[in-house]
């Protein structure tokens, strides 16, 4: 079948690829729809590989999927030829202790689409557990489907947080995870939203998504603001979404006491981390890795309403406009948040 | 001053009542704008009592309240005159190990208005303690306001629920509190409400109230209704507030596994309940008493506009028609909700 | 191979029976070397059911076990011939949502030995998931392996209350639950346990158990006792083990505010359950269905001697009289609390 | 009366010093029996203050204490002359939201012993509010009552890590925190307990507290011991007790997914922090500042004979060597762990 092959660093082709899918008994088989983009996607693009992960041979891209059940394995009873789904890519193929204890996202048998050696979605078909496979309800369009697995991160963020309703939270960095993560931490509980940045654009996109106030850092002092806001207490919940090691020297001036701070971004090198400032306030500080047990609950959240992620998709190409996707989304705008590809 | 004075049983006047009220440093006094009517207020009215509370002299009545800022103690600094809050009806006279803990609506010292002897707010002013009094942003009425108190009790229900983001609820009883939890459990990050009742009126009502299902117990099974919307899966979270024991024998019926039962309805007898059915979901039950820490956060839900309680304020009395107010409550259409009195 | 076979309500036959158990590659085979009798071996002797559980056929009895490992699948890592272990009796056998979500005890695909139809481990091998197989220490004999099932039980439920250290609990209920339960209590971080029952016996031992003050309900009121030692406060959990109703009634009055029950007995008919008086406490009800996940923490506990459940294993018998075993357990006195069979 | 009264940096006197204390109602006066020495008081006595915190005035040392009772205030109940008491030497002055909220030791209106401007406790008599002193029971004596307070920074990690029953720890530096919190991470459920350190003695004597094993950093591989134990798993919470920044490139290295890092020790300067090593394993970083709800329990846990601090009680002087005393704890030999003055 045709697919968006990654032949090996900043070498990208739409080609026919030999790969062949046995249907096991809790598998569906599912036609693709919609592909988001990835900045991960678009890393390995550039640089052929992500930390350890090194592509060393062609591998499909593409993780970020919606499409529509074609075949389902014997035993699979919740799902059937016809229903519109979206996939998590990700899932343990032998479950250890772990995953028994809940959390198949650290899972070292874990197999995610488009990390090396695993093929990603960018093609036609793909193969996939039933039980990581869910049903989009008529009211959420294949495209916001595909935002499902973006959402995810930022579900799993505020989830991690466990925001008590009417929370105020800053999240730090207003890139396409900042984005969602607000949405999300709405979502939960959070009253407001307070997001940081240096990009005009993205901050003026970022106030239309709800209860968002946006500070651009080189012109507003964060804290100020924040505490003025929140009569000297502060926010309740930090989303470091940025990755950028910038943002530490500060990053617990505003957080109020017994406060929560949610590690996103993954700074490249070690961070300067002040201690004691976190203990005058007995700061709790989670650390999330890609996301578990949130498919489903982003999907409800879309479907029913309180959670629209439609503003941040802002491009759309073609599937055999592939290579050109990737140009793009290598040289993003700064109004553009998510391209997509429709299959 | 004028107040609305429950005299004895079913004898309510609206006549002077010599009050005095010392404004402490840590005091404010507050001009009374809007009071709204609780069903305890005309248990009170109509029983003179509420279970081992009984009203053995004049008591003022009312608890709901929202007003403007007239005068503040000498060590208050996050209030001004001038300034339009809601006010927390109960606080720790003397703070003791519950109070530290954390939980001051258990502390024995807990001091209450319109819990006999407390004088209740149906008066022009009051003086209360500035912690526990709240500002109103310029985008919350004085009706809006005087909500929070009711509402108080659905947001401490939703938080003690710790609702994770997406999860589906049922609400059973779609009275004040069963209404207001709905939306508090909403704002807290619930995907989806089922809400059960026998009144079309208050089911019709709630159906608008967001993501809302309604569910005539009288005419459609509950749990088959919950078990196919959820893929067979069932609710996270049950908040029990009709207090009808009547519900009991099902009330676990579409839970999910590991799911949650909270309690705010207050039965007055001991009701069966069915160990083993919550033992082989493991569902946690927690049971609410008033509110803690949460006046708060409503406010600012409210006053974000991800939590509208304006379509539960259906009626408005002058302060001088009060006795009205409360004839109307004690037999209230039930297309009505909330009542509220203007001063 | 011989086996303990209940062919049908209270007939016990020690006999030849064919059983053929294939080795997958991430199971091991065990040669058993002891098993406990527990009470729901005991019921389906003596009445071949319980509740929806029916024995049809033949069946062999047994689910505490502790043996050696004699054969290893081609996966399995951490376990390897001649390793002393114990089991946990059920497991998922198609994983689903409860189990992806960390409660496999809940999980509908559960398999469990000794639960109709599934065949139990009194026999000389068995094949097991290796992943619910546990290592023994070298200081854990194998009797005091095959305790590890029971005390799961309490494990889980102490895990479940969330005792904070220091926590004084409450235990209802001194039969081998209960006394399980007031072991892992403390070494959950309780600083002391309150038990109560009817026997003089029981009450003895449980005594002998560490920081444990014996009540004797007819000869003591417990409130009182338990208030005047907390200095007014109650006890932090509660753990209702005895499944006997007439506890219910008073079974808040000795709980702190924002307290806990962990209900672990299995009342046969709906208790009488005191909502209002849970609701002035905030009192957690939880409730448990067997374990999970706390196998390897019991061993670990009793491995470094902070958990002794020597004591309780009060009964020995050879594998060739386990009817007898059988009959002695059924009629067992008070001074008994556990009776094993070595093979 | 007489006080050890720090003049200025390094001139520490035992001397009359004029202090006149009002009893309030809800106050207790309590004869001082004896007082740990802890290194804060020694830091001040070498520097003259603690970061912001400067000895401008003449300041009594001391906040490790235990003594009895010798008058009371009119509203307190719950002690009497003669009680043999503990005392907590930081409580709110006026509680606002964070002591609301049940953080009293984040409170900015905290006032804390021998934390200038405030005096200590190294004197014959101190007022204390009631409500922050704990009684001794007789199986707890003077000296192990004034080992409460640091224990209550070991007990506060133990809580805020959640330990579930059988975890197993690693503890960084065993200094008397590293020390205290090894004992009390065993009480609140903790298996097993790794310490390292590079101090032959420290370690010697941790070997003694229990399920504990000392590593030499110098001379073994903390991690390789670590997973070899625990069956490649790792440990599922760390309690960094050091202070020192060297520890922070391996802190990660040996936890379990989903593990805890509790942050103890207060290092001078912003240490280097990998946030992808712990967002790979999700790790939960708690940030803890002194203590708060512990006492009580750290004293029950000692009663009951489930956590004994005395062999850490190494050294003690008369109260007219005080000076002495804080001599030779500011150069500590490296078997002494604890050093107290007896009044």
């Amino acid at each position: 079948m045709k697919a968006v092959v990654l032949e090996s660093k900043q070498i990208l082709t739409l080609r026919d690829f030999p790969i062949e899918e046995t249907l096991g008994p809790r598998d569906v088989r599912v036609a693709i729809r919609v592909v988001g983009i990835c900045g991960s996607d678009v890393h390995y693009y550039q640089h052929g590989a992500i930390g350890p992960f090194v592509v060393r041979e062609p591998m499909i891209l593409g993780h970020e999927a919606a499409g529509e059940v074609i075949e389902t394995g014997a035993d699979v009873a919740h799902l059937k030829a016809g229903d519109r789904v979206c996939m998590e890519p990700g899932y343990p193929e032998n479950p250890g202790r772990a995953s028994h204890e809940g959390m198949y996202n650290l899972d070292p048998s874990i197999r995610f689409w488009a990390t090396p050696p695993v093929h990603g979605c960018l093609r036609p078909e793909v193969v996939h557990p039933a039980d990581f496979t869910y049903k989009l309800p008529d009211t959420v369009s294949f495209e916001e489907g595909a935002m499902v697995e973006p959402l995810a991160v930022g579900m799993h963020a505020a989830a991690k947080a466990r925001i008590r309703p009417g929370d105020v939270a800053l999240v730090t960095g207003a890139g396409p995870i900042g984005l969602l993560t607000a949405l999300a931490a709405q979502a939960a509980g959070c009253s407001h939203v307070f997001i940081t940045d240096v990009v005009p654009e993205k901050l003026e996109l970022a106030a239309k998504l709800g209860s968002v106030t946006p500070i651009d850092v080189r012109k507003e002092p964060v804290r100020e603001r924040i505490l003025e806001a929140t009569g000297g207490w502060g926010v309740d919940c930090v989303f470091e979404s940025s990755g950028n090691s910038v943002v530490f020297p500060d990053i617990l001036a505003s957080v109020a006491p017994g406060g929560c701070l949610v590690l996103v971004g993954m700074p490249q090198e070690p961070v300067p981390f002040d201690i004691v400032a976190a203990q005058v306030k007995e700061v709790r500080v989670e650390h999330v890795f890609r996301y578990a047990h949130v498919f489903q609950r982003a999907v409800a959240l879309m479907g029913s309403g309180q959670l629209d992620v439609k503003p941040l998709i802002t491009d759309t190409f073609a599937f055999e406009d592939s290579v050109a996707a990737f140009d793009f989304a290598s040289a993003m705008p700064p109004a553009s948040v998510k391209a997509q590809i429709q299959l």
